[in-house]
Formats: structure tokens, C-alpha cells, sequence
């Protein structure tokens, strides 16, 4: 039987299934922008905020233990993964959080309620604000759970970026005899190997892997106990020392209280800073995509080194077209990312005195990033690197045909005339120990054992 | 009782309820990267090209009538809401919308198979790709039918642009008595009305309606017989004229066929400037909003020259608060239509030769800005400006208070005197008229004529 | 011998060679940010303003005609090209461009002072503000210029594109013959002409010109008559009339009064809207350049289909090598226009209430782009683009050689058996047409005339 | 005399004052962009570098002590100042350096030359590419002089961030009695201390400094001995260990090798990660600028909470009054920096294979963000931070008028009845404790305890 809720603006009716109330009523009308609801982490990471603040809240001596249970028991059963389908709000809303607060608020306290044997909106004996929200305020909850949400998903990114990384190692190794030319500003240039090339790649990723594994020290630095305007209005020293405590416990993150409450609950340039971080990997894997879609490229047309594996069928059109989409999916995850991160700086910027309301966007797109990049990521290794083989017939053939390789002459006839070779071999097309043998500058000996592109990839003495 | 369905990379196996095929199966399982699916207008309109598709194949003799017919069906079936859950294609995917062409051409084909009696994956009857996809690429259809996703959300767009300008006209009527102090730089400035505000933001917004309205003159220029790299290979001429008619039809949009159909299908500047213009509006709007949020401000320790209408309770800890979320959750959409342009810009520069593959990523952010803005603006419209009421006599206490007024003064005792005089209202916390009237500069009735604040909001001849 | 100045906050001493004044003095000390100064073409557009007041006042009756004549002589002086170096301030400034307006009014004011006969600072006989300044205010002179500064700008960026757009037809026209192979997603596909490539990238800069040369339209709209807030104040509407007719003629610009003083005041979007056209060239720009560097690419180990002028040495220690630095150099231009098009962003949400105090930002970042993209398209043209050529045989060969090609057999053997000659060309390397002699699936002369790459870049009946 | 140089491109003629040779001067052909020349910070560090190899170079027996001597004593000249006017190449450049790279080594030359008693451009003797490049490449040279200069930048912005922070901290302390309304979402929220915001400034600062300090360890890896594409071709192992060496003696900085130099020669990501965090910062000081306009508002139509020190008068119409131009510097830079952070962003993403071809623009932007934060931030503290006062009766005035104080009453007389004592307030423009005590809820000495703004203010047990 529908019930009526009630609030200084007035009365709504909610329906049975409707395990919020009257807040996110309101807030499901306000904010009907898309079709996109908040995100499950940060549901999770506030109802484990809910939870240790009740126990908080009741060890402290503020909250009754069968509210406290009851409240517990709510939060368990969501956090087991139950009515996921009661989080409505809107991702794109007004106020710093308020409705995504009051959504989490009111759906415990009508699940403690039933708990309890009582209905769904008999708040006078769970209130969402008076019990569920005690000593809160979302001004510190909310903050509080982005930035765990924002710790999970970096822990698991980290990994992938970790996988990643040994994925890339184990190509670095597989091609390292795989002789190329390198190439600079897509100019012929001199000799290294594949293995080298994917060694780099590795490189980069390690050094991702380690910015984002260490942006949880900064992030795990939270405002919880400051309530409205990080004064602590409402919250006891007791509970505040309490609730970390216990939300560490939970979340298994070694969560610090912020030195300077206010601080922490105006200010949202950690989150810049993780973005920032997000950014230098997307540039990273962005520019690993458009090496392998090069040097994929062709087969005919194009420079066929290497062979990635075939995803899905290219074209209806054209008979037998693979076409690099992993890779293409990669660059189009690096490019919103890349683009999230200007939604962040501008959310961020936009805070004013003792708040910033523009967080619901920073979770939105920060959270986004991170979820992107980590399945990105595992596609990338598992569908994309794992699987390239090489053309070591072909790689060996542009080694050779590189024109810089003349750069080994200079020592022996000076650079005027090595540039002279070079010319010619470019002009005629050969390769430059053809010209060298022709025009008889070495012996044959000399010759190979000076041109042979394998010398130019180790560093000498 | 599952399918077995093959391609040249070999078979997979689909459920009875899964309409789509082997091709839409594959992109599930690589772009399996977010939880949002593509555009349901998008997918409408590539239906209609669908359509048009099969009518022209059809008359220039290409295509059996029991086929057509039976695609027609499907489409039709589609158009009228029918089969939305088959549309299972991750909004993030590589390739130039090639997945989302299939699972397009997929689902038609088998909705058709079913109407002819046939089983799901009878491609030997009506196949995905030699009779759905007949005469076209993704590379025509998909930049096609992005175009008229697009326009169909820029009209409505532009007509919520229009109803807003509409209300904050209105607002400029309702205010026109109401004479406050201009501020410049946020500090004291000269007279004007509340009116004159809502009448520039009007007089913006009425600029990006025609700006937004104009748009559609370059985004009905559309590709459609391109086929894959803009020579037309297996369209003919006769078909391409027939399919442009068609689809003009049934999208009740004016498209021509470009002049140029390989420019059309690498290019992509025409979405990067209409996000341009987007971002424009975007501009508009988040001022509005800030201005909003300023003059609303307080009430007790702001300006609080207007009141917003309350949306919902703003406060948990402090009773009685309301806060702007309506135009706070404005100030988010723009923000994040300003940074979905980062994204629009990276995708269209990252054309490369006779293709550009990111258009999905394009057709991701462009629709979800037109969509945000049309809902935003919409909720703007009826939950904030149509609601708002001036405080008169605040705002005229302002307006006797702005030392600015001292200006009136400069021809009569020249610019250094007024300055004393403003600096003297300023230190003792004056109005402008009581300094004047107590240094006996003007008599009285001179001085009420001449500081009047209503004197300083019209032109003079 | 130094002279002394003095304002409200108190004195500064000005040297004999400083024709500037106190204010600008500040402006040097409040704002010694970078060592760049103000765009020269904003401070010709404000001078220009400064005499068409100069020369409407007195015509109105405000102003004494020596003092409009030595006003008068000021302006022209500045116009004929003297004096640059007396516009000092730092291109980052606060204020609305408070500084930039003082620093021509004062100049002006001491060079008008000098040709009457009278020393700097002497303003009693022709004062910065009170004459100079006469019926303004920086909140209608500065936009008024930008707009003026702009629209040169664009003019001339409009006749680059026209120059392009003509340099690039030629080459279509020059290389109509070039066959070779298209590549999409940078895999082989079907054939087309290197001549239709270049056709292509005339069309889009032709959109490009287009857009661009129809920003005037908005452009042209100034607020010039609105002084502080948009009221007018201070300024009659005789002499608004005077003074736009005459900074028409100045300019040679179809200048306009706005309908609406206080939006033109506030409002900076029609910035953002031309900005977003810039980006719109630059994504262009960008793509053209990235798909010269990828066709040049090699010579011998990459796609080598045409070669660029060489622009300078490549490197020192390979050889012979030529980089594609003049389409880098479009490339780093156009990265720069899509970075400065954020800047105008946030400058122009960043208004409030009557005035938009970050307007010089925009001036920066906006005549900025315009030049650079001007100059960039200019060097573009003449150093690169006008000076290509084809590697036809090479072209050739890659347009036999893309198994593309084997679509033209669908009709007659269908697709499977289309999709194994495909993949036994790739794995054989070999061109289409040899496998299907070979396999005798064709007579040779009907082989030769349905594989002809020629057959594919035409449009069929 | 002028003289005659010559390349593989052909000649060009220099004049005596042209220090630099025909690289550049086709540079200056290429390039001529902008009006802008190479940041000098950047010269100085590629000038390091170059005395680093010419020592190392001539100790591990590769160059002659004359030549060395010669060279070293040219660096020395530039380096105490002198010369700046011979580095002339545009700061927009195709190219990854090469040409910035060449103005250095000829002018270097040049200068040696004339030391040795000899000609400038008689390259003979002393050879800009054969001696003063010997061993490196620009591909080498370049990002490690890049991160030289960096690194310099980055430590003098950390000493002005810390600067900035003891000024915020001073201003903590000094306002730590001034009690005042805090605002959230800029409507009445709950006391707070103006030192208390003042407070959370300098905490956002001090993580901005240690941020930008500990990038310090990231930037410091350079792959100098990398040569063209990472693999030390003409550089030995011994030459490379000891011009590391050197290097770090010139520049007072820990330089250290990096392990993988394909790596380090090919990615920029260190420069996003270093740009994002300047972001970061810029985020903070454009909250903080706006903070101060906002609370320095009208004075007499806006909050009016504290005082800017006048930096320049404000308004030629509007007498007496001051701009917040200082704080709106601030907002400006601050939003440059974001906007330079999409150039780099760009430019970074753009490296293919072995090289960023567009360094020189990530330079740019990187430097120029450094220095306009650095001298932003010195303006800033100097000229208005230091400054500030507070009106200490009005934001009393506030503190007792913000209704949010009727929070305290939650306990005793519950949230409902605590919330109509709030609307009460507002609707009749009282404070709390009038209502109160009118009501007669509380005792006026209970009323008075409990109402006190200075109660909110701290934490309780």
C-alpha cells in the first residue's frame, strides 16, 4: 500500500517497492538529466561509512543497539550485493551530494525498519537523518566515500597496470633478437630491435603502476567527523576517533583523519591530482595503441610488422580486413579519460568558501575514468598484447634497408661522404652494404661486420 | 534451443533470446569496458537508413520484394520502440561504429527471418551483411546516421532554448520596477533593474537557440552511398539518389547527399563545431547559474536580492537551509558538456586517411551533451527561473547604497569631489543622498532628481 | 626630467621617456607576470575606438576642437606605426582590461599633450580619462576592439584558407592520376587516387573558410555606447549614433550597435563560438598534417607514396634524413588553438553578473590562435603543400596490391570465395589478380578489365 | 663581411651579428610563427649540457683540449648573461628540438671560434654538429635540458608556494578571533573563524608544495648518452657515466641516468604527470582567489567581510572605486595553466615509435605555466594577501545572523521545532537569540551560552 512521506516542502507518495523516501523522490524529479544512476562503489563505500558511524555512534552512547543493529544488518544485506536496484539518483545532480546521501540514508533505515518488524517510512522509530545520518553531515560522508570508492578501483588499476606490465615484458623478450628499424618523426632511422620497443612500452607502464599505487597516500586522508563545515558541529572527538577506526576495519584501507577538517571538506585537489595521474597513463597507453596500429598497418599497404590478433571481422565490404580495434578501443578510452579529467579540474575550481557541490561530478567522471582504464587495460593485455607475434623476415628487411645505418661510416670516411652513400642507396633503392660493397669503400668483411644492424642495438664501451 | 553462428575467426553459440549475432556477440565480449550501452537514437537512426536502404535496393532492382518487405517489417517493429534490449553494444568500442552497424544489421535480419517463419540465424534467407547491409559500410551508414541523431536532439534543443528565453523574458517584464545595484568585478557599481539582468541572460540564450538552429544547415549534408572509402564501390548512382529521397521521408529531416562523399567519411569538423556551439550555451548557461547562486545568496548573510524556488531540503545539521541545486546541477551539466568537447576534439583530430575511427566516442559525447543540455534547460526552466521572486526593497536598498551613484555627480562638481563624497558614503555606511544632502552640495529637490537610481537605467538623448 | 603623477592610492615618478602614466605604472608593478605584452592589432583597434569618440564628442558638442584635433593627431600618430613600445602592459592582467584601456588613454593623452605644445602629465589641458576616455569606459572600448582586433584577424585567416584551399585543388588536379590504395583504420582497403586524397582536404578546408568568414556576422555586433554596465551611462545616444558610423569607416568593418548594451557588456560567448571554429580548423589542420607525415613516411621502411620539400637537415647523426617538420609544425599550432579554445572557455563561464573581468584572457588566447593559425597555414602552403609530389609507381604498386580489390569479384564468385583469395594473395604476398589467374577463375582479359584499381574510383550508374 | 654557409639543402648568407648559423636561419624561415622566442631557461640548460659533453667528450679522449677550451669557454660566456639575443628560433617549431638544438651548437661554435682567434662560420676548426654535438643527439640533449629547466622552475615555484602558505598561516592566526557565517553552497551555514578559512588556504597550499617538490625526483631521470632512438649509437658507455657526472655539478641537481633510454628518449608522460599537478595547484589558488573576491565584495552591496589592499583605481566612471584586480590575476593564470595542461596533454599523447616529435610544444607550455605560477603566486602574497584585513563587526554581525545557529537547538528542543525558530529568524530578519528568547525557549543565560558563535568553532570531547 503506497505510503505518504513528509518534508518542509510538502508530501509525496511512495509506492511498496520504493525502499527510499521522500528526499530522493524529490531528487529523482529535480535531476531528471539522464538515464544514468550513481555509481554502485560509492553506494558501497557510503553504506560502510553508515555502518561504522552507527556503531560509532552507539559505543559512543548516542545511538540505542537494537537501532544500531538494525542499521548494521541494513548495511550488510546492501553490501552483499541486495537492492542495488534502490539506488535511483540521478549521476548527474545538484548539492554536493545530498540526494546520493539521503538515497543511501533513506533505504537503510526503511531496511532496518522492516528489520525491525516495523514499515517502510515509520521513521519515528529508524529516522534517516536522526539515526542513519547521526553525528553526519554530507559534507563529510560524502568526501569521505569518494575517496574510498577512489582507493578500490586505484588498487585494482594498479594491478592491471601490473599485469600489463608483464605482459609487455614477456614480448620484450620474445622479440629480442627481432632486428627493425627505428623510426623518428616516422623517418627511417637506426636499428634496434621489437624487444626493445615493447621494453619501452613496459617501462612506462611500471612507472604508471607506481604514481597511481602511491596516490592512495594522499587519498586515504579523510574529513569524516567534520559534518557541515568541517567544525565538527554535532560530532564528538570520542566518535570521530571511533569511526575511523572501525571504517578502516571495513574498507581495509589505512584511512586517516584529516589534520585540518575544513580543509579536507572544501577542497578537491586530490582528485585533480588522481586525475592528473589517470591522464600521464592514458597518454602512455594512448601512444602504445597508435605504435601497434602502425606497426600493424597494411598487411600490403602498410609496414606489417607485426601481427596483432584478430578481434572481429573488419568489413562487410572488404574480404578479409582485420582491423586493429583493441588498440582502437584504447586510444578512445585514453581520449575520454583525457577529456574526464577537464570535468574534474573545472568541477574542482568551481569551490566556494566551506564546500564544494560540484563533487557529485568529480565522482562521477573520476570514477568513471578509473573503471574504464581497468577494463581497458585487461582487454588490451588479454585480447591485444598477449597474442602479437612478429614478421621477422620483414622487420630484418627494413633493418637493413634503413639509410641511417650509414651513421657507422662516418668514423671511417667522415660524414659528408656517409651522407653521399646514403643518398645514393635511397635513390637506388638498396641497401646501404650493397652501395658500400659497389662502390668497394670496405672490404666484404669490414663491410658486414660493420653494417650489421645487430651492432647498433648494444651499448659500447 | 541455442544457435551456432560462424565467421571467418569461427563460431560461437547464441541463446534463443539473443537476437543478434555472431558479429554483436564478438563486440560484447571485446569492448566489454563500461555497463552503458550506445544511443538508443542512434540506433533508431541507422534503423531508418536500414529502411531506406532496403526500399532503394529494392527499386533499382537489387533486392527481392519478400526480403525487402520482410526488413521493412523489422524496422518498422524496431521504430515503434519494439526490441530496445537487443541494442547490447558497449558505448566504448574500437572501430568505426562497425560493431554497432552489426548488431543493427543483426537484429533486423533475424526479426525479419522470424516474420518470413524462419529460425534466428537462417542468414541463408535474409543475411545481416549481403542483404541488410546491401549497397552500404559502416563507413556511410554510421556517420549518416550520427548526423541525424544529431539534428533530431539540436531541434529539440533548440526548442527548449526557445521556451527558456521565453520564461527569462517573461522574468524581464516581471522585474522591470525592481532597481538594484549593478555590480561589476563583483564590486559596487551603477543602478540598473533586475529586469535589464533577466533580459541579458534572455538575449543570450535567444543567440544560442539560432546558433544551435543554424547548426542543422551542415549536419544534413550526409555520405550515404560512400560505402567504404567514399567511392561509391557497390552503390550505384540510381540507388544513391533513391536512398537520399527515402530517408529525407522517413527522418523528416532536408538531407542532401554531400558533393563530396570521401571528405564526408573522413571528416569529422562538423561534430567538433557543433559541440563548439554547444559549449557556447554551455558558457551562457553556468553564468546564468552562478549570477542565480550569488543573488540568491544567504539568505541572512548573502545578497538575497532574489529567492529561487525550493527544490528540496538542503541540510541535515542546519534547519531550515535550502541550497540552489537546480542551478548547481546547471553549472554541472555545462561543466560537463565543456569537457565532452575535449573529448569530441581528440576523436575528430584522430582521423587518419580515408577514415576516422572514433566517431563512436563522438557520437557518445555529442549525444549525451544535446541530451543533458535539453533536459537540463527544461528542468532550469520549470523548477528555478519560472519560480523565482525578487526581494523589491532589498534590492533597492542596494541601489540608494552604491557609491557608484556619486557618477550623477561629476558634471555637476567635477570627478575629484564626487570621489570625496563616494569615499566618505563608503566609510560612514551612507547612502550617496545623505552625504549630499548634509554637505549642502545640492538642495533637496535637486538632489532626489539628480541620484535617483531609476534616472541611471535609461538611455539619455 | 622625471615627472610626478598622482591617483587616489597617491604618486609615482614617470620617466621623460615613459609616455604612458600612473596607471599604466601600476599595471607594470601589479602585473609583471611574463615578458609578453599586449597583441598590438588590440591596441591599434582601441585607438581607433579612442579617435572615433574623440571626433563624436565634439561633433555632439562634448568635447573642444584643439583638443579632438590633438586627440585626433595621437591616434594617427599610433596608427602610422609609432609608439609600440609604450604599450607596456603585461599580456596577464586582472581587471576587465582596466590597464589596457589606461595605457592608450594615456599615451594618447601625452602624445596629444606634446603636439600642443605642452609636457607629459600636464592633463590639465588634455586629461586620460576626462578627455580621452570621454563617454566610455573599459567595460564598451575593450570588448568593442577585441572584436575589431578579431575580426582583422579573421579576415585574414579566411583569405589563408581560400589560398589553401586553392594550393591543395592543384594538387588534385596534378596527382588525378595517381592510383593507389586506401586504407582505413590503417588497413588496406580499397582503391582510390591520390588526387581525390588531396580533393578531400580542399573540402574540408573550404568549410573551414566558410565558417570562419561568416563569424564576422556576430563579430561585428559591439556594445560600444554602454559604458560601465550597459545603461549608457554617461554617454547620449547622439553620440552612440556618431560613433559607430565613424569606426565603421575607420575599421572598414560593418560594425553594429547591439540591440542589447548590458548582454553585449556581460557576455562572452560569441568568443567561444569563434574559438570553437578555430578548432574546427585546427582538428583539420591537424589531420591533413598527420596524413602527409604518415604518406611520407620512410623513405625505405615506411609508406613513401610522396615526398615533402625538404624543409631543413633532420638529424646529425643519420645521414641523409629529412623530417616532415612544417606538417609537425601544423601539428604543434593546432594542438595550441585546441588548447587556448579552454582558456577562452573558462574565461567567458567565469563572468559575472555585468561584466566578464576576464576578457583579456580571451584577447590572449584568441588573437593568439588567429595568428598563429594564419601564419602556420601560410608556411603550410607555400613550404609544403605547393612543393609535393607523387611516388607513382610506388602508388601504383600498393593499389595492385591491396587485396581490397578482390571485392570486385563478389558479384561474380560471391564473398566466401572472394574472402579466400584475399588471404591467399596476403599469405602468398601476391597481387589479386595473380592468384586469380593462377586459379583460372577469370579469362586474363576479364581479370584485367574487373581488377583494373581504375574500375574503383568512379561512381557506377 | 657577410658570410656564406652552406648545408645539403644549399647555401644561405649570415651577417657578422648572425652568431648563429644556416640551421637556424632556416629555422627562422620554417618557423616564423609567432613573435616568441625560445625560453631562455631552456637555452641555458641545453648550454649546460653542451659544456658537460665537450669536458666529457675531451677527457674520455674524443675531443681535443683546444676545441674542449674553446667550447667551454663559449658556454661560460652564455651562461653569465651574455648573447641571449643570438637564440632567436621561434618557440612554435616543427621538429623534436632540432632546430633549438642547432642555434645553441652554432652559436656555440661561432662564439668559440671568435675565441680561438678565428672566423665565425670557419666550422673547420671548430664544427657546430662534429664538436659542440658530439656524441649527443637532439633526441637526447633536448628532454634532459628540458628537465633541467624544469626542475629549476619547479624549485623556485615550491620556495613561492611555501612563501605563500607562512603568509596564509600569518593571516590564520591573525584572524583567529574574527568569528564570522560559514557558507555552503553560498547559502547560511554554521560559524566558523575567519582564521579558520584562512587556515584551510595554507593547508591546500602546503600539499600543492610538497607535490611539486617530490616531482622533482621523477624529472631528475635523463637519458642523456641515449643519442637518436635510445640505444647510445656514437656515445660510449664510459662517456655517458661521466658527462652525468659533470652535469650534476653544473646544475646542482641529482641527475641520474635513466635504466631504460628508449624509454626516456620516446615518452613524455613525466612532463603531464608534472603539468597535472600544477593544474592541481592552479585549482587551489583560482578557489582561493575567489574566495576573496567573494568575501571583499561590494563594500556596500556584497559581503564585505575583508579588505584587499588597493593595487590601482578601478573605474574612470565610477568614483572610488577598487577592483579585486590581484585575485582576478590569479583566476587568470590559473586558468592558463589549465588550458596549457590540454596542450601538453597533446603533444605528449602525439610520440610515435622511438620519438616525441612535439617536446618543443610541451616546453612551452610547461615553462611558461612554471613562471606565471611562480610570479603569480610572489604578486599575490606581496601585493594583496599580506595585505588583507577583516571588518571584524560585520562578520560578527553575520555569525549571529546566519540562522544555521539554531543547530545548537537540535538537543534540546528537537530538529522540527529547531527548523520554525530558523524560518522565523529569516522571515522577520532576526537573530536566532532573539527568537529565543522572545519565545522564551531558553533562559536568556542558557541562551546565551548555547547560542554563541564562538561555541561552534571548536571541537568537543
Amino acid at each position: 500500500m503506497p505510503r505518504i512521506e513528509k518534508d518542509f516542502l510538502g508530501e509525496l507518495t511512495l509506492e511498496d517497492n520504493e525502499l527510499y523516501g521522500i528526499h530522493t523522490k524529490r531528487a529523482l524529479k529535480n535531476f531528471s538529466v539522464s538515464s544514468q544512476k550513481i555509481d554502485i562503489d560509492l553506494v558501497r563505500a557510503i553504506v560502510m561509512v553508515k555502518k561504522a558511524c552507527a556503531i560509532a555512534n552507539f559505543e559512543v552512547g548516542n545511538l540505542d543497539e537494537k537501532i544500531k543493529d538494525a542499521i548494521v544488518f541494513a548495511c550488510d544485506e546492501i553490501l552483499a550485493g541486495k537492492y542495488t536496484e534502490q539506488f535511483v539518483v540521478d549521476k548527474f545532480q545538484g548539492g554536493a551530494g545530498t540526494s546520493t546521501n539521503m538515497n543511501v540514508n533513506e533505504v537503510i533505515a526503511n531496511i532496518a525498519l522492516i528489520y525491525l518488524g516495523k514499515k517502510p517510512g515509520e521513521y519515528q522509530y529508524i529516522h534517516p537523518i536522526d539515526h542513519v545520518n547521526m553525528s553526519q553531515s554530507t559534507n563529510d560522508v560524502y568526501p569521505t566515500a569518494l575517496r574510498i570508492a577512489t582507493i578500490w578501483n586505484v588498487r585494482e588499476l594498479s594491478e592491471e597496470c601490473a599485469e600489463l606490465q608483464k605482459s609487455l615484458q614477456k614480448k620484450e623478450h620474445e622479440f629480442e633478437g627481432v632486428i627493425k628499424a627505428g623510426r623518428t618523426q616516422l623517418q627511417d632511422a637506426l636499428p634496434i630491435t621489437l624487444g626493445q620497443e615493447f621494453g619501452a612500452y613496459a617501462q612506462a607502464i611500471s612507472r604508471d603502476r607506481w604514481r597511481i599505487y602511491k596516490i592512495e597516500e594522499r587519498l586515504r586522508v579523510v574529513n569524516l567527523g567534520a559534518t557541515a563545515v568541517g567544525t565538527g558541529v554535532n560530532a564528538s572527538l570520542k566518535y570521530m576517533f571511533k569511526v575511523i577506526e572501525l571504517l578502516r576495519d571495513f574498507t581495509k584501507i589505512g584511512l586517516a583523519r584529516s589534520d585540518y577538517l575544513m580543509d579536507a571538506t572544501q577542497n578537491a585537489d586530490v582528485f585533480v591530482e588522481c586525475s592528473g595521474l589517470l591522464k600521464a597513463l592514458a597518454v602512455n597507453l594512448s601512444k602504445i595503441a597508435n605504435d601497434l596500429r602502425l606497426l600493424s598497418s597494411g598487411p600490403n599497404t602498410g609496414l606489417n610488422e607485426i601481427n596483432l590478433p584478430a578481434a572481429q571481422a573488419g568489413s562487410s565490404i572488404m574480404p578479409g580486413k582485420v582491423n586493429p580495434v583493441i588498440p582502437e578501443l584504447i586510444n578512445t578510452i585514453s581520449f575520454q579519460v583525457m577529456s574526464n579529467d577537464v570535468a574534474i579540474t573545472l568541477a574542482a575550481q568551481a569551490g566556494q568558501l566551506e564546500l564544494n557541490a560540484f563533487l557529485p561530478l568529480i565522482a562521477n567522471n573520476l570514477l568513471e575514468s578509473l573503471k574504464i582504464l581497468k577494463n581497458g587495460i585487461r582487454i588490451f593485455r588479454k585480447q591485444c598484447i598477449d597474442g602479437i607475434t612478429a614478421n621477422k623476415e620483414r622487420c630484418l628487411e627494413f633493418a637493413k634497408k634503413t639509410p641511417s645505418i650509414a651513421a657507422a661510416l662516418i668514423d671511417k670516411i667522415g660524414y659528408d661522404k656517409a651522407s653521399e652513400i646514403a643518398k645514393k642507396a635511397i635513390a637506388e633503392n638498396k641497401e646501404i652494404i650493397e652501395v658500400v660493397k659497389e662502390l668497394k669503400i670496405l672490404n666484404e668483411n669490414e663491410a658486414e661486420a660493420l653494417l650489421n644492424p645487430f651492432e647498433f642495438v648494444k651499448f659500447k664501451e
